[in-house]
C-alpha cells in the first residue's frame, strides 16, 4: 500500500525517518525508555538538540554570528516575535506582500513599528513575486521565500544591504543559500520541508538583538532561548528529534546542492506536463514557479472533481488546491520521491486521453 | 529490560499509549501514511482533536462555559498569556508564591497589571503551601496546584469567589476537581501528567475574555484559538494525538476518582517508608505533601551519591532531586506503576540495612 503524499503540510518525510522515529517511540537509544518519556535534560536528548543545531549550521554554512533555535508556535508566532524583538517603535521595516502568509506577517508587525509594504501582487491573485527597490533606511526587509498557496517562489533573493527576514516555512533546505550573510532572520515551521508539526526553526543574526526598549515577556525574547540552547523551558522533544533525523537524512543524501537538483528535476517533470497537457494550466507566473508547491487548474470546471477522484483512486493524497486558489496543488517537498511525480504525470496523461 | 521511570517531566506514560503512538508513527488509521505526515485539516486528525477535547471535558466535567485548547509554548507561555488576555492594565491579580514556577508567573504578570503576592513560603524553602485570605477585589487568584521541585500540593483549593487561575502542569488529571466552577483558567504543559512534551492544555472560562483593551498579537489571543478549535495555525499534531491516547487510557482505567485512589495509595507507600526509614526524611510539610512528586533527603551527605548509584543499578531513572532542593525526588505520575514504587521502597529498605 504505497501512498503518494502531496499534502501541503504537515507533509511527506522520508520513510527511513519515520521508521527510526517509530522505533524511538518504542525504545530510544540505550535508555530502555520511549523518547516520549525522557527528560529534556538527559544527556541523550541534549545530544539530539546539539546534533540538530550542528546539522542546520553545516547545511546552511552558518557562522557563529547566527543563533539556531528550535521554538514552538509556528511561523505564525514569528510574525510578531520578529518585530517585537528587532523593530523599535520608531523604526521602519519593509514587507513584500506575496500572499496569505505575508499579509498575516504585515498585520502582526504593525503592532510594533512603521511598516512599509514595498510591493504586493494581490491585484494579480498573488500569481507572481514582485521585485521592488529596497530603500536603505529599513531596519529589515521581510519576504516569504515560497508561497505555499499560490505556488510562487523567490528564485534569487533581493539585492540589498538591508538585513532580510525570510519566512522559509515551505522551502527551507530545498536548495543552498548562496549568501547567507544577507539574512537577519530565517524562520520556518518544521512541518513542510523539515519535520513533523510541533517545532519552528528560527535562525537569528545575534547583532540585531537587544536594540529595542519595549518589555518582552521572557518566553518571547530570542535572547532567552539563545542563552539556554532552546531549553529555557521544556522543548518539544519528539518533534525536534524527528527534525534531527530528517536533517541527517538530508546530509546523508548529498546535502542541499543535490537536493536542489532533485527538486528542480521533479518540478520540471511536472511543469512540463502541465504546459504540454491540453487539459491543464499553471497558476504561477513562469519565472516565479515554485519547486515545492506546484499549482495548476483544469480547463473544464466539470472535470475538476473527476480528476481529484481519479488520482485519489490511484493512491495520490492531498492534491486539492487551497480554497482561495482552487484547482490543484502538488506539494513536492524534499522527501517526495521522483516516482510520485512520474505517477502523477502518467495519471494526467491518462486523464487527458480520457477527456481531451 | 524494565526501567522504572521517576523523571519529573517529560515523564512516564503508560506502555499501551507508547505502543499505539509508535504504531501511528509507522502507519496511522487507514490512511497508509504516518501520523507525522498527514494534514492537520484531514478528517482523521480533526477527529483526534475533537476526541481529545471531549475527553478533557468529560474527565473534568466541564460545561460549555469553558473552552478547551491545545496550544504550544508550555506553561511558561501561559505565565504571560493569562494576564495579557484577562488582566486590564488597571486591574489587580493575586498570586500565591509556592516556588520557582509561581515566582516566574509573578514576574511575567507584572508586565500587564497590578500584582499582589498574597503569601509566599520562600523563607521556608517553599516547604509548604501558605493559605492566605483572598481579597474580593482581585481579577483572579493565581496558584500553582502542585510544585514539582519542592513536592508540595494544594490538597483543597482556596475558598473564594475570585476566579482561580491554576498552573496544574504537574498534577492535572491526578484527581477529580470537585467544584470546577471556581476556576477561571487551568493550564498545564502536557509533559508531566498528560502526554509528551510539545503541547499545553489551556482551559478558559470564556466570559473572562474580551475585557482588556490592549492589542494582543493574533497567536497570543485565546479568542483566536477558541474560534478555530486550536487549529488557527498548524497544531502540534503528534503530541496532541498522544495526549488523546493518554486521556483514553485514563478513562478506560476508571477516570479521575480511580486515579486519585491509586495515586494516593502509591504516595502513601512511599511517604510511609520515608517516615519509617532511619536514613531518609521528607522535605515537604506533611499536610501539603504532593502525591505526584515526593521529595526526600538522606541524613548523611556521603550517602546521597551512593544511594543514587544504588537505585540506578537497579533500573530506577530520574530520582535525583532538583538542584535547588537537592536530595531525591520520586515523580510518581498517573502512569507510574505501583510496582515501581514498591521497587523503590524495597531498595530504600535494603540500603538502610546496608548503611544504618
Amino acid at each position: 500500500m504505497t501512498k503518494h503524499n502531496f499534502f501541503a503540510g504537515p507533509a511527506v518525510l522520508d520513510r527511513s525517518v519515520m521508521d527510526q522515529a517509530a522505533s524511538a517511540v518504542g525504545t530510544f537509544d540505550d535508555m530502555g525508555l520511549s523518547i516520549l518519556e525522557i527528560s529534556h535534560r538527559s544527556k541523550q536528548f541534549v545530544a539530539v538538540m546539539e546534533e540538530a543545531e550542528a546539522l542546520v549550521r553545516e547545511l546552511l554554512n552558518l557562522s557563529d554570528d547566527y543563533a539556531v533555535l528550535f521554538l514552538t508556535g509556528g511561523a505564525s508566532s514569528q510574525f510578531f516575535m520578529v518585530p517585537m524583538n528587532i523593530l523599535a517603535s520608531g523604526d521602519t521595516a519593509g514587507y513584500v506582500d506575496t500572499g496569505t502568509w505575508s499579509t498575516k506577517a504585515i498585520k502582526e508587525a504593525k503592532l510594533y513599528g512603521n511598516i512599509e509594504v514595498l510591493a504586493s501582487s494581490k491585484e494579480d491573485g498573488f500569481n507572481h513575486i514582485p521585485k521592488p527597490d529596497v530603500p536603505d533606511h529599513l531596519r529589515y526587509l521581510h519576504i516569504t521565500s515560497n508561497n505555499t498557496i499560490y505556488g510562487t517562489q523567490y528564485k534569487g533573493f533581493p539585492n540589498t544591504s538591508v538585513p532580510i527576514v525570510a519566512d522559509m516555512s515551505s522551502d527551507i533546505f530545498n536548495r543552498p543559500i548562496d549568501d547567507i550573510s544577507k539574512f537577519g532572520v530565517i524562520y520556518a515551521g518544521a512541518q513542510k520541508n523539515l519535520g513533523p508539526a510541533g517545532t519552528t526553526l528560527v535562525i537569528v543574526r545575534k547583532d540585531l538583538l537587544g536594540k529595542v526598549d519595549r518589555q518582552i515577556p521572557t518566553m518571547l525574547n530570542y535572547e532567552t532561548h539563545i542563552a539556554k540552547n532552546s531549553s529555557f523551558n521544556t522543548p518539544p522533544v519528539f518533534p525536534i528529534y524527528v527534525c534531527m533525523l530528517s536533517l541527517r537524512w538530508l546530509k546523508a543524501n548529498g546535502g542541499l546542492k543535490v537536493m536542489q537538483a532533485k527538486n528542480d528535476a521533479k518540478a520540471k517533470v511536472l511543469y512540463d506536463e502541465i504546459d504540454r497537457n491540453s487539459l491543464f494550466a499553471g497558476v504561477a507566473a513562469t519565472e516565479d514557479r515554485s519547486n515545492m508547491n506546484v499549482t495548476f487548474t483544469i480547463n473544464n470546471a466539470d472535470l475538476e472533481g473527476k480528476f481529484l477522484d481519479f488520482v485519489t483512486e490511484h493512491d495520490i493524497m492531498g492534491l486539492k488546491g487551497h480554497r482561495s486558489v482552487g484547482g490543484f496543488r502538488a506539494s513536492i517537498y524534499n522527501a517526495l520521491k521522483t516516482e510520485s511525480v512520474h505517477h502523477l504525470v502518467s495519471l494526467m496523461k491518462e486523464f487527458e486521453s480520457m477527456h481531451a
